[in-house]
């Protein structure tokens, strides 16, 4: 994890467990510790209210289209467990049933995009080595593929540098901070152009817990 | 002026002349082409109509005051001529009149806080030497300083270490990009705390065109 995000939490009270990716398992200790110390596991994807709290951006972006004439239109989610772009392929598919809503994942990630392609659960060979942590997952959700296999076309995917390059683009040009993981839909609506479907595009850009060593690279990145 | 606004500018078609603050007037400059060449020159602060567009961030800050339960508050305003300050001043007067409006200006640069406490125009002993190129004027405006002076209590100045903390601080913790001029409020609000009169202040973050150069800068300040 980024030290700016495990610094942020422990400033706000949090106690902060680091593990392995590549040999624990998150959700299993997640559970050990509900289970040990009666606390509550608030999962980070696989949860409905967290699928439906994550859908309210399908919301603003349906009233915020509408307000600009917009009802027909791709939008692209940044995409790890599915959460964030099934809640909000959901919300969309009540309010603007026009738009269609695509995850976008790290190159060498794109567990979603093949299982959308398969129809079935695919895991990813490699469990780390993204900098876009913060959405590497080994495979879409329980709950959400099911809704991602009924509501989204297709998924992508960006390389780093593709990332790296929409988070100087968005420094530059949208004075916003975004982590890596939080810049991939904006990364795909800039770099894959010729393999979207509409001329519309509603890019999510979610997430900013970058440290500053990582922006200072995004900005020695070549445009 | 920063190479990204200059880039920028030049980007969305826009001519761009370059003068030099030592040795140049930028109003006779613009006055001169404006007669020259037939063309309209908009202010940048002294002119009512640039106000009132700017004031249209105090109606904001009224309207969102008071969603939060919030009507009594300093705000506090990044100021060069004086036009977002006498604008949010001018907007708060009427829409929150307990809202007590500061303008904050660059160490050396605080020719308005000045001519609040002389009570006439005052000048800077220098045109240029701070990183808050935005906001160094050499005066208060003819239109604005009437109004600061009937509605703001006093000016705040900071320096430019504290204006690359707040950019600092505003990339980890509010995710936006600020430039020098555009976060003399927030450092004020910061790092000026013994010297506010309110509880609870309101600082206006305005202006990120910041170089990458002056972005890693701010990135290195021990904060």
């Amino acid at each position: 994890a980024p030290a700016i995000k495990i610094n942020n939490t422990r400033a706000l009270g949090g106690e902060v467990i680091l593990h392995d990716r590549d040999t624990e398992d998150r959700d299993a200790l997640g559970e050990a510790m509900e289970r040990d110390r009666g606390l509550t596991l608030v999962r980070p994807f696989d949860d409905p209210q967290v699928i439906a709290g994550q859908g309210t951006a399908g919301l603003e972006i349906a009233v915020q289209g509408a307000d600009m004439g917009i009802s027909d239109a791709q939008v692209l989610v940044c995409c790890g467990g599915g959460g964030l772009t099934s809640g909000i392929a959901t919300a969309l598919a009540a309010d603007a049933p026009k738009m269609r809503v695509c995850p976008v994942e790290p190159v060498g990630f794109d567990d979603t995009a093949r299982s959308l392609v398969a129809g079935t659960h695919q895991t990813n060979a490699q469990t780390s080595g993204s900098i876009c942590d913060a959405i590497v997952t080994p495979s879409p959700g329980k709950l959400t593929f099911p809704i991602l296999k009924d509501l989204c076309p297709r998924g992508y995917a960006v390389t780093d540098e593709q990332a790296l390059m929409a988070i100087k683009l968005a420094f530059q040009r949208l004075k916003i901070v975004l982590e890596p993981g939080g810049a991939v839909a904006l990364a795909a609506a800039l770099f894959l152009g010729d393999a979207l479907s509409h001329d519309t595009v509603i890019a999510v850009a979610s997430g900013g817990n970058i440290d500053d060593d990582m922006f200072r690279r995004a900005l020695e990145v070549r445009l």
